[in-house]
């Protein structure tokens, strides 16, 4: 019952939330009819006498998050299908045997635990051994110096989204988000009552941000834009030259940059990873982040948000006492995995760092290239950077297929392969296609994509 | 900065969130002065030029929290002070050696942890085995079956309670919260714009729910109350009978009821716990809870939302799928302390559950007798369960001590000992006192703050 209802506000939403809500708003007499008719159903159900009622809001924000279309593909898989459901949609590759974490790392966790010293609440802006260790991991690649004050540690980059755009959610307020982007931020700024303007990235410039449509984008109210860097869904990893471009603009603008690094380090292509904070004396930037990809544990919930801001400017207006107060009004993560993070970062050696770039690069390779061999696909980029890459339906040549969201159904029910449609990042008729998978489960699972499509294919 | 802030807010709020809100807006000229002034002061800092502030409303609903209290305690401590500093303001025991977890619990983290099974995300709603663990643990005492799917796991309780509130917030809807209570409830409502009335729990009666006050507060835009048991702050265990009565409270006002129980079990006193959850059939109820105190592991973040609802009203008013949509919106526990779950479940001794009752029985009689003999002092309920319990302050007798935020900020400072204000659970000039501490140092503890009451006594 729910994924039929989530199909329907996805398939009549296609400006996101804004038009479901105006949907509900516009005409008065046809709500009135509606909610008369919603009275006598609930009347023969018995449940007249109960005063309580979702609260509908939620479930349109929440159809509109990844996890949202994520339900849609599963609910689409075949059950009868013997083959193994091969998933292209999620960043996390924690579950392959080529993929798994540091022995060090998980060494850390153990020792935090038998400790017994981390079995307390945590302050809610994270033990301060933590902090001081993300700001010394952080620091070293900036030119100025970071406190543990700067650091607040999150339940893994997803609070450290919520943290910082509840901080800035204020009557008026709007923010500049990049298509294609990560929908997380779409969600969660319509669940604070934060407008959003999109900016597109530039496939033909390696992804890019127009930063002309950001200027034209801007105005007097608007507070912020988001960099996702290495680039969440894109695969791309940007110059020094481009985010000091992007810290110059948001000066210009009298804006803050929000720097998603979630994907931090995670570059194996020319362009090495260069933090957005390195720009903070130009601009103020929060930075997000996380151990989730480096150290590819997403399970274990440790991401921080950090003030990068010489300046001092998020302090003097405001934004750091909010960004403390959310702490305050929320849960953090698990003491003894805060306990473990010192010695992660300390003890954590290149190799293990190294494996796993050279094995992305490898699985982005195969990724691409099988890819780029389909004619119903057209890729603009290879990827250089993270877990994904965006790829462009050539509807023109496939029978039966209309749009990205029925490409991805379809291929869930008829091959168990699960893709995220473009739609789902910002980008209708595209889709965001994962590489981070063991090898060889990724070669099975793009041939099974290649099979589709030449089934799917006009025939000539 | 942020502490002066703070405490300004609590002085001028004595009726909570909504005084503040009013004040921002009742004179709009006073208001429109306060923006000139502020646009001159950020014109002198070089601030015009930014475009992005603070939210102020999270700034005042952080300062009604818990931990925005003990932030005002830790601030007034005397860092001179070569004394321990000892807490009686919040029930985590964790630290000391007396109330230690099992090492079952202990070993089930490591075993998941290691068996690198969990490292990845979980589900947003909890990975399967442990809901059903949850499930089965709960069941056991109810007079129906749970099922997997009506346990959504959550980030701690204070998780738990973000989903629900919610989940139930839509326009004009009111909740009914208890006075004292856990403020908590009242912040988080203040956050989603959920209207909340106060009812009065009854000392002299075992601090009772007042359900003729809860019948009076009620009208039809009214969705729950909540109730905690046993009870924080009051260390008060609900008979069965009373349990009833709440419920039938309930389906006569059509509401459904939230179940607190996140020190479920731990009732050492005459009465048994008994889940609310058992009386589902009358009225809906919502149950939170939590590892956090029967295994004293708060930091380990391990909660849960259950769904008690034979009849199934809240999955037809639309509150599971909103239960659900938080859970898509937020992030997960842990994925390897989900993991742990069903061993912890399965594998912990009654022995452990006893040790842990036998000692805060002792603790809280320790607490009871010690306080008691001080005339600073009104008694009027001996604990029974969970970890606190209130007391009110005689300031008729008392010297330069005005009311219960100055008791507790002198104490802090004189004698390094930090008791909760009982305006922080709403309840002005009474005190919040934890009893579970080590032995040794809840008897420090209490003749510290003998000694501050003797020094503060008028002579007479």
């Amino acid at each position: 019952m729910v994924s039929a209802k989530w199909v329907g506000i996805i398939v009549h939403c296609t400006s996101r939330i804004s038009i479901y809500l105006f949907h509900r708003n516009a005409h008065p007499e046809k709500e009135r009819e509606r909610e008369r008719l919603e009275e006598k159903k609930e009347m023969e159900k018995g449940l007249k006498k109960w005063h309580f009622r979702g609260n509908e809001e939620l479930l349109a924000v929440s159809s509109i998050s990844m996890r949202g279309y994520l339900h849609i593909l599963r609910e689409s898989l075949n059950k009868q299908d013997e083959r193994a459901c091969i998933n292209l949609s999620h960043g996390d590759p924690s579950a392959f045997p080529s993929f798994q974490t540091s022995i060090i790392a998980e060494d850390a966790v153990v020792d935090a635990l038998r400790s017994r010293k981390y079995n307390s609440y945590s302050q809610s802006v994270g033990i301060l051994p933590a902090r001081r260790a993300v700001a010394e991991y952080l620091e070293r690649e900036l030119p100025y110096n970071l406190s543990a004050e700067d650091v607040y540690l999150t339940i893994g980059c997803k609070q450290a989204i919520e943290y910082i755009l509840a901080a800035l959610a204020r009557p008026n307020a709007n923010i500049l988000l990049s298509k294609p982007g990560y929908p997380d931020y779409d969600v969660k700024a319509a669940n604070y009552h934060l407008q959003v303007r999109h900016f597109d990235l530039l496939p033909e410039k390696g992804w890019e941000v127009d930063l002309e449509a950001v200027e034209a984008l801007a105005d007097e109210n608007t507070v912020a834009m988001v960099i996702v860097n290495p680039g969440n869904p894109c695969g791309n990893v940007y110059t020094h030259q481009h985010l000091k471009k992007v810290a110059e603009t948001a000066r210009k603008l009298g804006i803050m940059v929000i720097a998603d690094e979630v994907y931090g380090h995670l570059s194996f292509g020319p362009n090495p990873f260069v933090p957005m904070g390195a720009f903070a004396s130009i601009a103020p930037v929060v930075t997000l982040g996380s151990i989730s990809k480096r150290w590819i544990v997403p399970g274990w919930r440790l991401g921080w948000l950090v003030i990068n801001d010489p300046n001092n400017i998020l302090a003097k207006t405001g934004v750091v006492d909010c960004v403390k107060a959310c702490s305050t009004l929320s849960s953090e993560p698990a003491t003894f995995v805060q306990g473990a993070i010192p010695e992660i970062f300390e003890k954590t050696n290149e190799d293990f760092f190294s494996k796993t770039k050279d094995l992305l690069r490898h699985t982005a390779g195969i990724c691409y290239d099988r890819i780029k061999e389909i004619p119903s696909f057209i890729c603009p980029y290879k990827p250089e950077g993270a877990m994904s890459f965006m790829v462009k339906l050539n509807l023109s040549v496939l029978e039966g297929i209309h749009d990205d969201m029925e490409f991805c159904t379809k291929l869930a029910n008829e091959e168990n392969i699960m893709i995220l449609p473009g739609r789902a990042v910002g980008l209708k008729n595209w889709l965001r296609v994962t590489f981070a998978l063991e090898p060889s489960t990724l070669e099975e699972g793009l041939a099974r994509v290649k099979s589709f499509c030449r089934r799917h294919t006009k025939k000539l």
